[in-house]
């Protein structure tokens, strides 16, 4: 999706203050990143390993399996696409409302695509399903019980796991430890949201030996910057987002999200994660331009994710005074 | 091709000491670039433009074109995938020895591949031609008047020119000015070798506004990482191999090979370009280790390219001491 995305600040003349658009850890402390990038930067002076083994092996590492079960994507998106590409033309089943590049990238490799509500029922047929947990843009979490049973019902079929928020959540529920017992398991997630370097495009897939074998004849050579490679190594040994800064995010977000739902023709829509749904009496398209306008405030424009409506809008969580400025301007622009 | 290329030190144990392996211009002032990535790496913080497009528009700029005539790619060889996948299961043709991903990438996506000897002549048929000029890995150049007659001998099929190492020729050869009269022609082109930045990845294609159109259904959102988006745009306006260079590199290229030509047992291909190929009685393989393991020296064993021998080598023109380090490790070895 070229267009309709978060962090889209590009399309306006205006400046962007407050950004809510993208689910992105901001207190990740730059300092840190800055200092990898100078210390990586001479690396662009070489080739980078055509495969990004270097990085590969170090994931592997920090997760305790083998360097044969990791792919790295130029981003997770790229790893979407390189999965509908192993996969082309095959019957994909998509849980709605959803992250859009799983629709494109299957789209792009001629999938049949059959969408489900993402409360609803996950039929046991189709050759692949892709479920974002916790889910993009509303924060549903799908527990573990859910996705095992999902792996189970049918082991012919590839169950896609995207993880990118995996670590915006409190406690863990990764399916990391179902790798074990199932081979038709694909984890994937990006490395730049939690440690804030989506300009860096960084992801990673995990999954059995087979299919990484299998999907690997889908990745091109070099597809990884050098820097991306070595910054990626030193902040797999960073943990940024730990239990205190979770606890604080939680809180925050528990202040905010009060704070916004005492707002009459405010709905607030109940998540899992630090973003969120809501939903004004007016267009998402219009009082997105208003808050950009009036309040140098960007939020995601909801409304092109397939199944919601025009009015929704998806907001991160970000420091007190920050929440408190857009709960101000919701209460200025409906009052 | 993931394995089997240039600058493959992660393979062995051994510290390179001289890299005659790639093509790159390694005499690019280092720090210019130190001082881009510096300057620009606080971009990691926000996703990239989701298409590069504040690099195409400098880039078009900088070529006189419109910004609807250029794709920039994760890499040239980005786009000769991006490329394939538009043009799936069509026929092509590809003039060897030649660059290995042209192959890579069109198997990928299902072409019918016809392999023509590039001193021979190109047929009228098929939906794509592939030609490197000057051509990796020999260094033969096309003229203009013999592309010229490929784009006119069959207006409905594709030229797709990898125009890579243009900038390392004495005097002017590329088919820009063709894509005012021919819609049928695709110019690719890295931008990491002439700055010495293979790691950034990064390069582009410029063909007509209908192909441009067209060509964009199969690339993907947020490719670019944003240091290669922000540098790249710094790149642009700087010239590092201007004539002065250019004609330095040349006469040590051609003391190079005269000191090689006058060693019995090594034959030496004449070239365009500030690469060539070599043969020795020896195997490449053989040879590429013992110049590693002894001399701390990696060439490139050229053995893989298409319709080349076992025992043809690849070797770029580095500084004049470094040749005649490799000049003398031949002699030791081959004596």
């Amino acid at each position: 999706m070229i267009e309709g995305h978060g962090d889209d600040r590009y399309r306006y003349q205006y400046d962007v203050k407050i950004d809510f658009s993208t689910n992105v850890w901001y207190d990740m402390d730059k300092d840190i990143v800055r200092q990898m990038i100078l210390d990586t930067s001479d690396s662009v002076f070489r080739y980078p390993e055509p495969s990004a083994m270097p990085l590969i092996k170090k994931i592997a590492n920090n997760l305790g399996v083998g360097d044969n079960m990791i792919i790295v994507g130029n981003g997770a998106t790229e790893l979407f696409y390189i999965i509908a590409h192993a996969f082309k033309k095959k019957h994909s089943i998509i849980a709605i409302p959803s992250f859009k590049e799983y629709e494109d990238a299957t789209l792009m490799y001629e999938h049949k695509i059959e969408y489900i509500d993402i409360n609803g029922e996950i039929p046991a047929h189709g050759d692949l399903v892709w479920i974002c947990n916790p889910n993009n843009p509303d924060g549903k979490l799908w527990s573990l019980e859910k996705i095992e049973h999902l792996l189970r019902q049918n082991k012919n079929r590839i169950i896609v796991i995207d993880e990118s928020f995996i670590n915006f959540l409190l406690g863990d529920n990764s399916s990391l430890p179902l790798l074990d017992l199932y081979s038709n398991l694909i984890i994937v997630r990006s490395m730049t949201k939690s440690y804030c370097v989506p300009g860096l495009r960084l992801g990673y897939m995990v999954t059995s030996k087979d299919l990484t074998a299998y999907i690997k004849n889908y990745v091109q050579p070099w597809a990884i910057n050098s820097i991306a490679i070595a910054v990626g190594r030193k902040l797999i040994d960073t943990k940024p987002l730990d239990n205190k800064s979770l606890d604080d995010l939680f809180s925050r977000k528990q202040n905010f999200t009060q704070a916004l739902k005492e707002i009459d023709d405010i709905c607030v829509y109940p998540s899992s994660t630090s973003f969120f749904l809501l939903t004004t009496p007016m267009l998402a398209s219009e009082i997105k331009l208003l808050l950009l306008e009036k309040y140098g405030i960007l939020v995601r424009d909801a409304s092109n994710f397939r199944s919601l409506s025009d009015r929704h809008i998806r907001i991160n969580t970000l420091q007190s005074e920050e929440n408190q400025l857009l709960v101000n301007a919701f209460k200025n622009i409906l009052k």
